[in-house]
């Protein structure tokens, strides 16, 4: 890594010192590495510690950079495509769905869910918990709200909560026949469940994508699925993957 | 708002006192109104200034607060929906595009860009800019490539650069038949164009849409496209839109 003290820029310093960082990223270090100190790293190119921490979170939101509690920052490794869009018309926990159902209870959503379900704020949904891994680490947890009507068979089943409950509910919506799915995504912060199971701390930046399940005129089941945005890359399409190397920051800057 | 003192919890206090903030403004503000300053907010929830400013930050990252330069933080309206996924089978450009062709120019694209498009890495490649504008507000910003050989009759055009030449290519582009696109979705920051478009400081969130147009089984359009993170939440499928009024964070925390 170079010694080069930086010039006065008119453009800010931590953005000046984030492009320096991203060039010394792609040619002097490797996947895995860990980056030396901030002491060392502010001293070496001449800035405060203030402005070395705002580059490294500049370089961290963007997937170059992970900084790990007990590790320090290390190189982080391309970002993984997980498939969002594929079947277009199916219902959650089909065939080649990559959601493992974990639990299952029945209980008042929040009140924007129950406005979107267009279910009383007071009424129990089913609410179905699914967690999502890739490469070996989850990337990602949902709630899948479902109201007991558009699941009528359900009652008759013997399998009180966990997964084997979760399971019951994903069939017995698959009974009803799917009109189509909206989805949308946005920029989130983890809650304090996502952010333990994502081993990182709340508020840790993701990507929620919603997803409506439409049948005979209603909304049959929402979906909040919370993707860590440190690692993933949501994809979308038929083959569901686009590769770009150099990460999202491919806009001359 | 409360005045009550936060109570030790095993959380971080940041993040409780991001859900206290949040009651608070759901229920005692107004979309557009300036929240008091800093020292007078972390008085009264006794809390450090830093603790208060990361609260502060979690909550521009949901959505919920914009901080704007000269202004203060003021409560965020919610996020405009922009759709993305619909038609899945035109070129960009074609009737109910929502980007407005701003200028074009023939010059050797990014290292990530010349491989996803398979030109060689010094090959200048036609590199269109086109905005969107949202309820009166630019919402995002593109760059799409187009290597020479996907529009082969161009040359023939006299529009040597600026908006007409941008239409032009775009025309040229649509004479090939589109085999399929590709999207991913990903966390990135501004960059200082985009920046400046969108009257933010480099290295505010966005949400980076790259999508690959494929024809005659080759990449004949790649576009990278830039959303405010802050305002946009982007929408997919049939009709485009599912409302969650409360932001993201609707996960229990």
């Amino acid at each position: 890594m170079g010694t080069t003290q930086l010039e006065s820029v008119p453009e800010p310093k931590y953005w000046h010192l984030r492009t320096v960082l991203s060039e010394a990223l792609d040619s002097e270090f490797s996947v895995g590495e860990i980056l030396p100190n901030e002491r060392d790293l502010a001293a070496r190119f001449g800035v405060a510690r203030a402005t070395l921490r705002q580059a490294l979170e500049q370089l961290e939101l963007e997937g170059r950079l992970q900084r790990r509690r007990g590790v320090g920052t290390t190189v982080a490794p391309p970002r993984v495509g997980v498939a969002v869009g594929t079947g277009q018309h199916a219902w959650p926990g089909t065939d080649d769905d990559a959601w493992e159902p974990a639990d299952c209870d029945l209980a008042a959503p929040p009140a924007s869910v129950a406005d979107a379900l267009g279910t009383g704020r007071e009424e129990p949904v089913h609410t179905v918990r699914r967690s999502r891994v890739s490469q070996g680490r989850p990337v990602a947890a949902e709630l899948l709200y479902v109201p007991p009507a558009a699941v009528p068979g359900l009652t008759a089943i013997d399998a009180p909560s966990g997964p084997a409950r979760a399971r019951a509910v994903l069939r017995e919506l698959q009974h009803g026949t799917l009109e189509r799915r909206e989805s949308a995504v946005e920029l989130g912060s983890a809650g304090a469940d996502d952010a333990k199971e994502f081993d990182r701390l709340p508020g840790a930046p993701v990507l929620v994508v919603t997803t409506r399940y439409l049948a005979e005129g209603r909304t049959a089941a929402l979906s909040v699925a919370t993707y860590r945005a440190d690692t993933c890359r949501l994809t979308f399409g038929d083959s569901g993957d686009v590769e770009i190397h150099d990460g999202p920051q491919t806009r001359a800057s």
